[in-house]
């Protein structure tokens, strides 16, 4: 239906409002959410004893092309800036006084062709209004404003630290001129990334809405799905999706649209395999895919038979996930350690696939022996954030990675507690070359029924992943309801969606590229 | 429809077959495109006095995460290892023998692990059977393999050279133990980023394919749009349109949605202004998008009101721009100079504005202050190919880059000849401060009609932009005739898109984030 409501639009983001949304259908952010994460760097850094004198300073991501040429890569700004002050172009800096609170942001200063070629400058003042900090400055002014806020023996905080995902060590900021001031990288990293481990209200809000959009891109997608159909095409559905509908320009990560014994690829989709396979009639698809807005991003999985129907084999695998799943939802609350959650998921599994006829023999037994990590190579799941792995997994004064197969996979070994942001994905998966060395491994190979594994092999695997928040006595499903998840209601929403008309390019070779 | 199809898939690219696709419905690539311009790179460098003993030896991209955290952006190759190589997946070398045109490619040697997370790993010689090289190796033999292939005496050729949009250096290839070998970075770049300028029939081929697509996503934009949606959404739609049905997971560069007075924005779209005005009813809209499939881009702009119904205004200044592109469309053919036809825009533009009232008194003393440079800043078009500004625009022996405005925006001065593959783009935009600096200038401001200037203020602005080769005998569009282009043409296919129903989610507050 065509718009005929022509009024004028609301102040955005852009012109000077303290908020930021993609459009009334989307969510609005206060950019107090930034203010509150600033107040609670400051407290930590307190008591760790600093004040007079001792400011933070972050710097945000810069502007970057492909390769040699001048094709721009649209540009998401450094988390750990953002989780702080909220702006989303490149080229600044931040700093916080510890002692006062203030803030202080430094934006390039534009040449004025850049209003020819880029858009309208906007000036400090605009900034200072729309971001909701004590004063926004010209990087070009940095050294002074810092030297002001220092004073002569104060100390500028910066950011280092590993990784614990990457291995990559975190951008600290550096300006001409800091050479002469008194730099301390040792304190600031730990204490802001456990910072980011807890989410505020506001944060969850942002999460909440991230994780709602792609649980109605992932039932699109459900309803959408033919056999005959590329991977891809699938993933372009759910990027449309989630875009269009949720004003999310970016994923979080690359999407895996796993079909068949694609599903068995942990992290399908890249560029060396992306997406390409034609999806069959008999097919499991894994799809794991999840949208980013206003850089905090969700992480989804969703299997489910490409006919709309399990099969009885579908079934068992997806029913022992779900199982296990449903098991973690139900023990995980503050106090309870993640490693125990992992442990809880092989048992679960191992459990139904005994009852599967898959294993035999006692599952105490098989899990003395790991046999878990056989189905299930990576870790339960994972804290998350402003990044898909978000950081804080393996701060200093918590449980180191463990070592066990599968375990190690883990990206955090800490004990849960309240405002921590997970997901919970248990998977099971047909994995050819792990098959062939428990089978060579005579203390795994025991309880593996050779016919079974056989006849799984080429299946692909299963993947059911949510994102949930830990509450005083439980948790949250950041999607509440909105993703189905039993058998049952896979089977109803995808039989809805067969009486919709697709159109599948390749069934119309005459009609190329649509309309 | 659904599908009921269910046939085995056709070997794939990702099979061994020596060829790519993404799909049935999308171009069907051969590997020989490749062999071809390393054969063409052979005779230039042989012509230079290049033989045995003299190895080209080119360094593909590497993957990246997004600052410290470990989420992979997804991969896409560097284009100049691209169009000699065709390898999609990072960490690759490629070498070629300039005497006998042997070529070996090097792949990285895999740990087993990555069969669990990214995918089977493929063998040397499926990648050699697929990319139709002489040889592939692994990166850790490549000291040893360049040393046969070099002997004592000969020299390995790097590539080194400032790319003259971005102003950046090349990737050049390195690796350990290459201080051992006698390595000239002074002569490649120049000579490959020559042949790339020159298009071969399998790189035509590619080219013409994504404008296709692209020309079929945006008529599908056009029939669409409905003011009251954001701009990003018809991102979304432009996005989805070209990766659903044309295979395409890439765009070329940064989409530019310009609704309104953001369309006299040349580069709209980035993070810092990201398409996320709503459409008004009376708004001119300038989209400039363009698809990208196996790293060939497009550059399509199509401009249309977005009521379906240019007003006298709008028609005024589009048939301007069109007036202009015909005027070009006609002149080009190999022997014509660049610069000749951005003058030649100037002139055309002007003579319609002073018909339209716009501005007055004569047109050649128009010319002489560049009045044109006013209403468009930027230079009429530019090479295209594997980057959007592709490489040898100002390669030494050829015409430097012009000084005056407008004209130095030009990215090549060059003659053009047979089967180089331009964008001929005029514009003509109302940007309040060149039109402040032009009234301030006594000069051109006597040209200017007060009331006519600024009645277009806030207009925004239009830019048709076509994606064309040259022929012997003068020039094809690589779009063929798929874009409308008159008023005509755009009117009926918006009024025939508006027949369609199309959900726009803002206008269903009560019913978010769609099905």
């Amino acid at each position: 239906m065509a718009a005929k409501d022509n009024k004028p639009t609301s102040p955005s983001y852009n012109d000077g409002a303290a908020y930021f949304d993609m459009g009334e259908h989307t969510l609005r952010i206060p950019m107090s959410l930034h203010a509150e994460n600033r107040r609670r760097l400051q407290e930590r850094l307190k008591a760790r004893g600093l004040g007079g004198g001792d400011v933070v300073l972050l710097q945000g991501g810069s502007d970057s092309t492909r390769y040699s040429g001048d094709a721009d890569i649209v540009f998401r700004q450094e988390p750990y800036f953002h989780w702080a002050f909220g702006a989303l172009e490149p080229g600044w800096y931040g700093a916080l006084d510890v002692a006062t609170g203030r803030a202080v942001l430094f934006c390039p200063r534009l040449p004025e062709e850049y209003a020819t070629w880029m858009g309208r400058i906007k000036s400090p003042q605009k900034y200072q209004q729309r971001l909701q900090v004590d004063e926004v400055r010209y990087v070009d002014e940095i050294a002074d404003v810092l030297r002001e806020m220092t004073g002569q023996a104060g100390a500028l905080h910066t950011l280092r630290g590993v990784n614990t995902d990457s291995g990559k060590t975190t951008l600290e900021a550096a300006f001409d001129g800091i050479s002469r001031f008194n730099v301390n990288n040792t304190l600031l990293h730990d204490e802001i990334a456990e910072c980011r481990v807890y989410k505020t209200k506001a944060e969850l809000e942002v999460l909440r809405f991230a994780t709602c959009v792609s649980a109605a891109a992932h039932r699109c997608v459900m309803r959408k799905i033919r056999p005959g159909m590329k991977e891809y095409q699938l993933e372009a559905i759910f990027q449309h999706h989630s875009y269009y509908h949720g004003g999310c320009r970016h994923q979080g990560y690359t999407n895996i649209c796993g079909s068949g014994c694609n599903a068995a690829t942990l992290h399908y989709g890249h560029a060396g395999d992306p997406n390409l396979r034609t999806v069959g009639e008999t097919d499991i698809c894994l799809f794991d895919m999840g949208a980013e807005y206003y850089g905090y991003t969700s992480d989804i999985t969703c299997s489910f038979p490409a006919s709309g129907k399990f099969s009885d084999d579908q079934k068992l695998i997806y029913n022992a996930v779900l199982k296990a799943s449903k098991a973690v939802m139900a023990a995980v609350q503050p106090g309870v350690s993640w490693v125990e959650m992992h442990r809880l998921t092989y048992r679960m599994i191992l459990e139904a696939l005994k009852e599967g006829g898959v294993v035999q023999g006692d599952v105490d037994k098989m899990m003395e022996v790991n046999l878990g990590s056989v189905f299930m190579p990576h870790g339960l799941g994972h804290l998350l954030g402003l990044d898909v792995h978000d950081v804080g997994g393996y701060l200093e004064q918590y449980p180191p990675r463990p070592t066990p197969a599968g375990f190690r996979s883990l990206r955090t070994a800490r004990t849960l507690e309240e405002n921590m942001v997970l997901t919970i994905e248990p998977g099971c998966y047909f994995i050819d070359h792990l098959l062939d060395q428990a089978l060579a491994n005579p203390e795994q190979a025991q309880f593996l029924v050779p016919e079974a594994i056989a006849r799984f092999r080429g299946f692909g695997g299963v993947r059911i992943e949510d994102n949930i928040v830990i509450t005083a006595d439980g948790m949250e499903d950041l999607a509440g309801d909105t993703i189905p998840r039993t058998v049952e209601e896979i089977e109803a929403l995808m039989a809805e969606g067969q009486q919709e008309e697709v159109f599948v390019p390749q069934l119309h070779a005459q009609q190329k590229l649509g309309q």
